[in-house]
């Protein structure tokens, strides 16, 4: 470990001498040789990563700050779904700089995320309330992929043929329509674009199953839409409304005028604009149609002992559950952001909310009488924040520059330009500089510059919990009293097997909330952007080197986008080849959820390999599979490691029969972790694969997200890779398309996982890797003495992860994973991932993060848990777990004892969880998705 | 409120409509007749306070930003007690960064204590061990107060006559030596300051009571002090060290060569420079001298259930219980910064400190042997990272300068230059080329360039606490387990009467970390710190038309060392008038404690002037005593409001009494918090005041300390503030000399004051001082009709603090202030100031931070306790709290209901104190102030 930069030794939890202990519980004399040992050498790369060396924490955080400097930061009047915003301080501090939140995981186990799944209730009451629609989700990625999973919910909703079209506004935002048309494409949708004022017109007699608009439009004109949505209801369809949140807080909202679905960003409520993301996205639906809804909803339940508590409701439609008739591919979410855009709301409040789009109105009303008694046209009428200028748009947004703002030049004769909370009145000066025109003497005119039927009557956020915290001690207080709820790394290791959950540096995370990344608009000139493209270049690169692959967008924003990408690439590489028939995708049985779901948003049909008994692939039922679908076999998706833990060392002989029969292989990511500088997915035969910059590159989950989700590919796939129609640096002009809103995705958290890899180097990164095996096989060897672990690779090894099989003990003692997982919470863990990839088992992943400690006193609280097990009275426990400090106040009726129930793991740092288990089955019964009354929780 | 500033709406917490119930309550139409009521028209001022109006968060971080450019930063070579550090990025944004460490109170609570309390036992244990001396304090306020402090300390711990003289090394740095001047002037003490290495000759003949060496010398050399120690323990003296922690790690313990006490500072344990301060000094001392240290201890005791836990220790010695008969005048010490250095050790352990000091060490032997082989003279023989180096100075630090290098000419003829941690290759090469010497090609020598008789042979920091934590996971583990044994103000009000625990916003605290502020040697060059400079001359400014003062010093680095500038500008003063017998002070019984022992240090004399019936200071004593003492009377310290908090109406003819006698009027600005924009105390008759930073101006109490404690001054005492001798501008030549190490004190942390006023302006910061006086009466009134209220002003009214007399109740019931205090952790709040300034009473100041919400929990808390010390039963609680989660779960031996007891708040953001009541006598009597072995804490 000593020839380890100093970073890497504090990355990596075991200490030199640990290390030897733990080989010597495995079973090997060397980290070499255990990795010889594990890792099929058919597949193991032949050259070290070729990486520039590591440096110091100072050194990177210097080298960032020069970077840094190479962007430029200047007002930005863009608008286009990006505006500035000020993100309050309290809230930045205390959330998105603090570990507490941004180091949790997505809150599967609820009885320990109380505090996050409150702030996304109120998150969801945001989007409820402001939209008029009654149930709102847990956000989305962004608005571009909003507006596409709107299009397939509507398609979903209707009863309406295949010949059905969808109507989309002309103004919408232009990202969205990419994004949009990138979907619609791989489904076969009919997207027909226009002026949605004569949709029957435009629909020119086929059934429409729905439309979209964007409110106010693109080009700021709010329009009335209740006619189209009565014309679009009438024919059985559906109506979206992508509508921007502030505005909502002072015009009709959606639900109002009959839209059935409201999407779009909350990235103006306090979350920087990041060069483009991450930033929450948000859909709301009416009645009825919450059962088709994409992605998280959190919803009101109770506990054990009757208290309300909340959990993720309707998780049957998600991916991990439906697989491919999954609603939609969506895994991770923008926790993160959806918190820090509630808490904006929570500390505005109504009025404070109110208040500031009048503000933002006003600042534009300002420009458009000033613009107007100068002479110039402003061609927008109605409007809240957003003006079309008739002028010399090169000369104007060149002028504007000169002055210190950017205005966007919609064509030669228009600039578009929009106002936003963090605008100044001697920017708005500048602008009418730019335009020529003299700033007026006079003060402006007051109140809205729309026609007063647009504005909004109806109250929103009546709430108690968006009219209390006011004052920035009550906020603070707020916003520790939720963190303190939650189990997050900060308090003790997650070993899930489903999520690589390693340390969240401090160095990594430093630089993301320096205005010189965060201030920056995704579609501000090259020119002020050197620094953060400078990121995504050399990242790309690393990623490339790392992999193996040639190509590498960082554009996907999500596991789940960059899946959806790289079988897009597949897809457009056979129709290249005139390979119009391949559209099977062989997916293996233990394959994750998304995995399925992703393929059939890329138009490609599923077709399951079975797994053998021993857990890899079954190579017979592949072999026959491939030769049922040769002249159809687009791709396979496999993960390697599998997610059953295991180098499987047929991954070599499946690449070739597959690329024999003319499919191209797919290596799922997820688990890279176990592989970096040991294997290289391109090298070994993988033709893509997509990455999970939140698993492997230090990206913190955020308590569900933000993620980042690269697509790598060889060659010959890389001119299919997404593009951007506002940005043509973003990827090839033969791409298909855009994944994501903005050109980088969540650009403004890659300098994350830059500085993963420029602190770790590529001896580091290797090192990490080993390191990973090393714990898994740890846990694996100890634990095996008290639980089956299901699965092994050659030599008995696993990767980076275990299976440990309850399902014997299940049926012999009753306890379930369930009862195994809620204990764990009493011993002061979270728990392991439950149920997959095989129901009624525990998967465990370390990561090479946790010291020998950790892992002790996980092993050893696993071990108690299976003697608590063998004990039939302390079984009762295991199902009553887990406990709360309250109820050791009160009756006590259990059989056991108060202090082997509360206190298994001692005294020391007890978390205490606020709610005793929670019944998931009653809230999906009771159906409740914003805040419920204050007296729901009284004692 | 709407007309405020957005900020002050959100410092303040009672909104507009809570602001109108509670006026109701306490009856009253208006603030301002409240206020006209409350506060004596005859003192109240004018003129509405002139300072710039309120900007904007965004709007004052973006002048923050532009004051930071204009300051300089580059690499710092000066040494002399200041280096560059690497602080730990998980301890700055887990730590410095984080309200639950930086809000949190000096533990005198230390139920709701034990996380810093642990910390500080830490930080006791590096000193200790690294120092060779078995008990350290919890820190002093920077190394020069703690030289000055080691002379008082040597002089009690001697029982040699007045005649006895201290012997001062010529090679201590030059600012200890001058504070140590200021000190010695004032209390005639005798400094023979030369060549120690024949101390005979240097005292001739005149008994030596104390030497103090610096080790290594100022000059960086090592020298050998056994045969000193051996003389003047001989002549029944002792020694002080004035000691680089760092270089410990590879020298000889001072303790190992005779020294009876070590100073010196922990700034380079990973605490920025940040222009001169906040950092904390040490004092270490041999056995037998532990109850004569200054300052805090902290020590381990037992808990009610016998379990260890931390408290201070030996508290009797300090100036809130001893007074004028006090060990020192120190009252709050530099808690947070001790924290940060004592994590500085847990990150790097004894292997990678002593790792640092190599590397240190190697780069000044690289420097030497370089500077030697190209024909430079290096002065310094045995070296540890320092070197005098024979040169042109002013153009070898020119020529430096331009390479970007701080370096320091120690005269024309010498330069002197340090090495640190932060100091790269590429550095040591611009110094050389600075000496127009050629880097070498060879590589350089290694090992130790010293004599090795010098070596450490002994261990240190051998204690599992600084060998567990390595990853930086564990670290924030660690960190995060100690914080939530806390209580700050992150959790819940701090009802204090003794501090004012107002909020310390996000906007305020943001700016401290930034490099451009926390980057910079206090003597860098002037033209590199153009913008901390400008800081310091505004913030100084605003605060003398806030106190109607004539001059500012921000020199004081706490609120004692305010008190003594003043006091000594007093003296100075009247010895300048020839009036050299003026050295009465007269002082109030209800003074605190500091005042005494303040006036002691200043060389004056208390006289105490007794308290009315009333509580008001008894006016026809005060004439007695000025009667007695007219002609030797040198001034009055008073609080205003006074420390009973009231507004006594007798200040302005108190004022007049003592200027007719010739004496100053010192006005202690601890309360000035309730008159900001109210009354000036420079114009209602004060001629001297100090104000706490950290009370009234937003500094973060930090866990007790930093503190600033600037003097404020009439036009007739500022010629003799103090001044620096290493900064010409940092005060008058006429001046008193040096209070603290650095020219500007703390000035690292002034940002957080300047933008506190520049966030509220003139008419937010009057109506924080409207809305104190409002929460305190409003607190009084309600719990008045429960508790005695013990003090009131004209029409019954209270300044900013009451005083709940609980004396009778006590008699009654044998409940104590105590049994309340702990009682209130049970429901969840930090208790208020216990028995000061009457005993058997509690103190309660609200603050204008607090919202009506919290002040009405805690009334409501008061309230309950008020009817369970009625009730028989439930007194057995009072006396069992505070009550833990874990006798919860054991056995249940009290009479009284587990729920009555664990929640009688609610069970809503419960808060669990670690331990239960603390035996703090059992602690003093068994003193351990050291990290005791693991094996104590076992369950």
């Amino acid at each position: 470990m000593s020839t380890l930069p100093e970073f890497a030794s504090r990355h990596i939890g075991p200490r030199d001498d640990d290390v030897a202990t733990m080989l010597e519980t495995v079973g090997y004399p060397s980290l070499a040789a255990l990795v010889d040992a594990a890792v099929p050498p058919r597949i193991r790369t032949g050259a070290a990563l070729d990486i520039e060396p590591a440096e110091s924490e100072q050194a990177v955080i210097a080298e960032l700050r020069e970077v840094a400097s190479q962007n430029t930061v200047v007002t930005s009047m863009i608008g286009l779904g990006y505006y500035g915003t000020q993100t309050p301080p309290v809230v930045r501090r205390n959330i998105l700089e603090n570990p507490a939140w941004y180091t949790a995981y997505t809150p599967y186990q609820p009885e320990i995320s109380q505090g996050r799944l409150e702030a996304l209730l109120n998150f969801q009451t945001v989007v409820s309330d402001l939209t008029g629609l009654p149930t709102a989700g847990a956000s989305l990625l962004d608005e571009g992929t909003a507006v596409a999973e709107a299009m397939t919910l509507m398609r979903r909703g209707t009863k309406l043929g295949d010949d059905a079209v969808l109507l989309v506004d002309e103004h919408l935002l232009p990202q969205s329509a990419a994004v949009l048309a990138t979907r619609a494409q791989s489904l076969d949708i009919e997207v027909v674009t226009g002026d949605l004022s004569d949709p029957e017109a435009l629909a020119a007699g086929r059934p429409v199953f729905g439309a979209i608009v964007q409110y106010p439009g693109a080009d700021g004109e709010i329009r009335d839409w209740s006619a189209l949505a009565e014309t679009v209801h009438a024919g059985g369809g559906l109506v979206t409304a992508a509508a921007d949140l502030l505005a909502l807080t002072v015009l009709r909202a959606p639900a109002e005028w009959g839209a059935d679905v409201a999407v779009g960003t909350t990235q103006r409520f306090g979350v920087p604009m990041a060069f483009g993301g991450p930033h929450a996205g948000f859909m709301s639906v009416r009645a009825g149609l919450e059962r088709t809804m994409p992605g998280r909803l959190v919803g009101v339940s109770r506990d054990a002992s009757g208290a309300p508590a909340y959990r993720l409701a309707l998780q049957t439609r998600e991916q991990h559950i439906r697989r491919e008739k999954a609603t939609s591919n969506i895994c991770t979410s923008q926790v993160l952001l959806a918190v820090m855009a509630s808490m904006y709301a929570v500390w505005h409040g109504p009025d404070g909310l109110r208040r500031i789009a009048e503000l933002v109105h006003g600042r534009a009303r300002y420009l458009r009488d000033a613009l107007v008694a100068g002479g110039v046209e402003v061609v927008t009428t109605n409007f809240f924040d957003t003006l079309t200028v008739r002028a010399d748009s090169a000369a104007v947004v060149s002028a504007a520059l000169t002055e210190g703002v950017n205005l966007w030049p919609l064509d030669p004769e228009h600039v578009l330009l929009s106002t936003d909370e963090s605008i100044t009145r001697a920017d708005l000066d500048k602008v009418l500089r730019a335009f020529g025109v003299e700033a007026p003497t006079a003060p402006g005119a007051e109140g809205p510059a729309w026609d007063p039927t647009f504005s909004r009557t109806s109250d929103y956020l009546t709430h108690p919990v968006f009219n209390t915290h006011r004052s920035e001690t009550q906020m603070l207080r707020y916003i520790k009293a939720l963190g303190d709820k939650d189990f997050a790394l900060d308090r003790g290791m997650i070993p899930l097997g489903s999520c690589t959950m390693k340390l969240n540096a401090t160095t990594e995370m430093e630089s993301i909330t320096w205005p010189e990344f965060a201030s920056l608009h995704p579609f501000a000139p090259h020119d002020q952007t050197v620094g953060s493209r400078q990121i995504v270049s050399e990242l790309a690169s690393w990623l490339a080197e790392i992999t193996g692959y040639h190509t590498v967008s960082l554009q996907p924003n999500a596991g789940s986008q960059g899946e959806l990408a790289g079988l897009l690439a597949i897809r457009a590489y056979h129709l290249a080849q005139g390979d119009e028939a391949r559209r099977i995708c062989l997916i293996p049985a233990s394959a994750h959820g998304t995995n399925a779901a992703s393929a059939v948003m890329a138009g490609l049909k599923v077709v399951v390999v079975k797994t053998a008994p021993g857990g890899d692939i079954d190579m017979d039922d592949l072999r026959t599979k491939i030769d049922n679908h040769r002249e159809e076999l687009a791709a396979i998706m496999v993960t390697y490691p599998s997610t059953h833990g295991v180098f499987e060392e047929t991954i070599s002989e499946l690449c070739e029969l597959v690329h024999e029969a003319g499919g191209q292989v797919y290596v799922d990511g997820a688990n890279l972790n176990a592989i970096m500088g040991l294997a290289r997915p391109g090298e070994f035969g993988g033709d893509v694969s997509h990455l999970n910059l939140h698993k492997t590159f230090c990206i913190p989950h955020g308590g569900g997200g933000p993620g980042v989700g690269p697509v790598a590919v060889r060659e010959h796939l890389a001119p299919h890779l997404p593009n951007h129609p506002l940005d043509s640096s973003a990827g090839p002009e033969s791409g298909v398309g855009a994944i994501s809103a903005a050109p980088y995705g969540s650009a403004g958290i890659l300098p994350i996982s830059w500085a993963y890899v420029r602190l770790m180097g590529g001896a580091g990164l290797t090192r990490s890797a080993e390191v990973a095996v090393l714990n898994a096989n740890y846990v694996a060897k100890r634990l095996g003495e008290h639980y089956p672990v299901l699965y092994a690779g050659k030599n008995g090894l696993v990767a980076h992860e275990c299976i440990l099989d309850l399902r014997g003990l299940t049926k012999e003692t009753g306890v379930t994973v369930d009862d195994v997982a809620k204990r764990l919470i009493d011993y002061g863990f979270h728990a392991p991932t439950m149920s997959f990839p095989v129901a009624g088992t525990l998967m465990v992943e370390p990561t090479e993060s946790e010291d020998l400690g950790e892992l002790d006193r996980f092993i050893d609280a696993m071990i108690a848990i299976r003697r608590e097990m063998d004990d039939e009275g302390a079984r009762e426990m295991l199902r009553g777990a887990p406990h709360t400090a309250l109820e050791l106040a009160g009756e006590w009726e259990h059989s056991y004892d108060r202090m082997a129930a509360a206190f298994p793991g001692g005294a020391a740092g007890k978390y205490w969880p606020p709610v005793k288990r929670i019944d998931g089955a009653f809230g999906d019964r009771n159906l409740v998705c914003s805040c419920p009354p204050p007296e729901a929780f009284e004692d």
